[in-house]
């Protein structure tokens, strides 16, 4: 098993992170670039073996994929349980943060997502199982690499997570572009898990009612005339500037 | 001459705001779905001719885009010049909102910034004529069609421009990893044009000094760890909190 990661900051990351494996580097022979030498040097440091392969290596491996002529066999990536989440939120913050996706299945979205989570000091991000996409690669290359360092779970069940979440003292927000409670109406200064809804149908009924209460983000047009990435970074941001800072 | 424009959304609204000519809709014969057939009837009420096609005149005139089975053949977008942009965000409210990019040249940003601009009530949105994406039918796709409603004027120097905005009476922000200013401690209720620099650089220098003031979005780990995308949706946020409405 195990992935080909690929991208400068996905391999990069992931070697900063020491999270996976790393199996071998695949270089392009023709890439001399700053961020891939000194990607290889980092490699070499922590005693990876590097190839060089030619282009049609990564073109038959990886297809259309931006890959700028670097690549790693790597082991799979690590998922948690949710408790884990938690306690690393609690040891680190009086207020956690914690991120639901439902239904969010655009791996560009989802990485947009992480990359915007890592940067907000989101602590841990919760996955159904089914309805979202897997955290594949293309989500690593997405983030920017953001990926490799979050803590993620999948769960079978969204709902029976969050309530589990909400009796550990968590507050339960949905992000919803239907909501009349603006974004900053609302107070963040407490531990709170964040869900955000997929592309097209937001938030699921039964998982909406879950939530403690809905927030939306003051908008002119239709309700969803935002992206989920950009709806999504929009309320951390409002949750990071209530709280005055960054976790 | 014209465009090729193609999914759903870029031709609905280009429907909709009636600046673009359309000579042709053009439909693949195995799509039923909704979101065509109502972009279908849209374009019938408007007497405009539609064409049945085989999918292999989409693959061959659009390649991998994500067209949904629809195009149409339409005229070139039109851009206004900068004065029309002021004049109407004189007129339709107190406090103008300007956006200028320096740098943006991925479509897929360039279409996620004029899709929240629309969303946050920016007036028109202000280009380099060099280093920057080109209004591109993709660029349309990437804003979900947003593109189709938002005023653009190109300039072939954006320090003039902006100077030129300056005397107008207008605040010129930067949105600024490196500022030490978080954005909510700006004033954002004066006239304003923002601006946002591209993928990697950022805002040139000879820009940056033009601004009046940078600001920048509290965020862990380094200064670059936001996409452009989203940390321009997080400053046009905060400018619609503080003055408390969309325009």
């Amino acid at each position: 098993m195990g992935d080909l990661l690929y991208g400068i900051h996905p391999l990069y990351e992931a070697l900063v992170a020491g999270r996976r494996r790393f199996k071998k580097v695949y270089v392009s022979k023709n890439r001399g670039t700053k961020g891939v030498q000194a990607l290889l040097e980092r490699a070499r440091t922590q005693g990876i073996p590097v190839q060089q392969k030619a282009s049609d290596f990564f073109r038959s491996r990886l297809g259309g994929s931006v890959h700028q002529g670097v690549a790693a066999q790597v082991s799979d990536f690590l998922l948690v349980d949710e408790n884990t989440i938690l306690s690393k939120a609690e040891t680190e913050s009086g207020f956690p943060l914690v991120l639901a996706l439902d239904g969010v299945v655009d791996p560009q979205n989802l990485g947009s997502l992480v990359r915007t989570a890592l940067a907000m000091g989101v602590h841990g991000i919760i996955l159904p199982k089914a309805r979202a996409a897997p955290l594949s690669p293309s989500v690593s290359k997405a983030s920017a690499g953001a990926m490799e360092h979050m803590l993620f779970a999948r769960v079978p069940n969204l709902v029976a997570a969050l309530q589990r979440l909400k009796k550990a003292g968590l507050w339960v927000v949905g992000a919803h572009g239907g909501s009349e409670r603006p974004v900053d109406q609302a107070d963040f200064n407490v531990g709170l898990v964040l869900v955000i809804g997929g592309e097209n149908k937001g938030i699921r009924p039964l998982v909406r009612k879950t939530c403690d209460y809905l927030v939306s983000v003051p908008q002119k047009g239709t309700i969803d005339s935002l992206n989920a990435a950009v709806a999504g970074a929009i309320v951390m941001y409002e949750i990071v500037r209530q709280r005055k800072r960054v976790n």
